[in-house]
């Protein structure tokens, strides 16, 4: 890959009779979107144009095609970026896209994780062990019982208590109370662990609405927010990450059914576009992913291209407490273990507190 | 439906055995995200919860959810909407998102077409036929050479000349000077043609580069706007509309893969968010939409639910100027048509004004 390169991998679904066809006008239609014949500038031809790297098979009736175009191409922005890996192509049927190498300068320009796996954990305070983490909900809630809740999760010693991300700033439940309860619930419960707990709310809403929220948090002493990139627009995670000073969980919600690979969505997108820590459905839960997805998934995120940082891997989704030392088996310490409805499944406080430091517990044991 | 809900309807794909629990859990999923079991306030189970509208048999293997949620889940936020419609569920490879209804006071919320239909109208002053539209391409022009097309496209009388959605800020062609010269371009064409062609910028990036190019547009004079709201994230084209002041065409990029129908993303989701106009992939072309969905895209738009206004469809990609007729007696004159590469194949610019010309009077030529 040239240092002037962006390297896209698709997969391709088409007879091989079409094949060099279809891979010239894939090429074509991310940057000039008009046959090579209707290029009329030699400056298009020779600095726009991006090239086919390779082509070959990728298992049945389906071809691999790595492109690399001009770096130049994306405007050294976070939206045109995507527009060029993968904006008309995403309305062909037969596309996928698997991956993306983009060079180091337009890594920095998007800027990636500002904290990254370290960070998270220094925040914690925890090491040679996972992280732990568990989930305030349902909706619904008020934010005095957010905060009863969010108490006794920390009580539990769980590391990282965040909001469900369908926690908004709702009439019966507003974003600044519920911080400011879940903040002081974190604070109380220091006082029997010796240790606090990591409370990170849901920021959620246009631009100007998260951007209140994350000022309001940040003024509150909140140290980690969560976002839905998919939600409110990989670009405006871009902007976000650039001036908030604060780590970001990213939540996969609205991003499952795009026909991207979820490593080159959750593994690659999300970091590079400033997430640090990222939280995808592991395999035998209610979702879709199996081992090797997440396996590459947590890959991704771990050993990404220079210059950026590691990020940190969150499975979740029906994880259950009893489960974590075969989930850790999986992913080792690397790694931050979100478990949620299967703790509060618990028929009342005492139990809950009881399944908390059960799942604490079983992190804590195994040895990484 | 009840006025405090969001009437939403999904196709599931499982067993008619698991069917009842299946949909079950799909309701739980999008908002408390817990079982039934698991809700221990009254105030969830009996004002966040929603219901089940109907669960019947929607062709093979297929079934039509419908469901109604409490219109209070969305917070009344563009960003939590999505949440409680698609959030989650997006992650799960057997539904798919078939079309969704908002109360009145949700769609005003969230704002819908400022404009519409009639806006546009307005704006090209043209009445009793379809409007015509065409694209400044490749990128890799010049500001010069963008002007110099635009200058071409507006003599031959199409009504919209809009940016391709891959021009961005390049150091080769940067914003503010092809808007400048674009301007430059339609009045200096108008002293031919007696009347203005309306040029459109695409604005890109992230949501603070947005809002900077629209307001050096508005103050250059430009009178619509372009963008890619699956790029730059659909709330952020909420907040865009809410203050923006003039018409906008959306563009579908990064939009085509998600698993929405797209009658439901370009024809409901758009203009809910905000699009006036919206372009879409015309059937035949070399994207993937057959003539159903594109017709259930333009009746969508043109047919909303009060209160929002009926939005413009503009059907694209890979239409030709000789099938203009043809394509008129599907859509009638309640449209846009959009051509780009098939005017952009002339061979200089007299051929190019020529079959220009061509496309814009075959339009005129069809009593709609």
């Amino acid at each position: 890959m040239s240092d002037g390169e962006i390297e896209i991998s698709y997969r391709l679904r088409c007879p091989e009779a079409g094949l060099a066809a279809r891979a010239e006008a894939l090429l074509l239609e991310q940057t000039v979107e008009l046959p090579r014949s209707a290029l009329r500038t030699a400056f298009v031809r020779g600095h726009i144009v991006g090239r086919i790297v390779s082509l070959g098979p990728a298992g049945e009736g389906e071809h691999r095609l790595v492109v690399a175009q001009p770096a130049a191409t994306s405007a050294m922005d976070p939206a045109q970026l995507l527009n060029v890996v993968f904006g008309n192509s995403s309305l062909q049927p037969d596309v996928e896209l698997e991956d993306l190498r983009v060079p180091p300068a337009l890594a920095r320009a998007i800027g990636g994780p500002r904290f990254g796996s370290a960070g998270l954990r220094a925040l914690a305070g925890a090491e040679g062990r996972a992280l732990t983490a568990s989930a305030i909900k349902p909706m619904g809630l008020s934010a005095g019982e957010a905060g009863r809740l969010c108490r006794t999760l920390a009580r539990a010693g769980i590391d990282f208590v965040k909001d469900d991300h369908g926690l908004a700033d709702h009439a019966f439940c507003p974003f600044e109370d519920r911080v400011r309860a879940c903040l002081a619930a974190t604070l109380e419960a220091a006082e029997t662990t010796g240790r606090r707990a990591v409370y990170v709310p849901n920021l959620v809403g246009t631009p100007s609405t998260v951007l209140r929220q994350a000022a309001l948090a940040r003024d509150l002493g909140v140290r980690a927010v969560m976002v839905s990139p998919m939600l409110l627009g990989l670009p405006f995670l871009a902007e976000l990450a650039a001036t908030l000073g604060l780590p970001i969980l990213a939540h996969p919600s609205f991003g499952g059914a795009q026909r991207i690979q979820p490593a080159a969505l959750l593994g690659r997108l999300f970091p590079l576009y400033g997430a640090d820590a990222v939280i995808f459905p592991n395999s035998g839960g209610r979702f879709s992913y199996g081992p090797a997805v997440c396996s590459a998934i947590a890959e991704a995120l771990r050993r990404p291209a220079a210059p950026l940082l590691p990020a940190l891997p969150v499975p979740a989704g029906g994880i259950r407490a009893e489960n974590a030392a075969e989930v850790l088996r999986v992913y080792g310490a690397d790694a931050m273990l979100l478990v949620g409805g299967s703790l509060l499944e618990a028929a009342d406080e005492a139990a809950l507190l009881g399944r908390c430091r059960g799942f604490v517990e079983a992190v804590r044991a195994v040895a990484c």
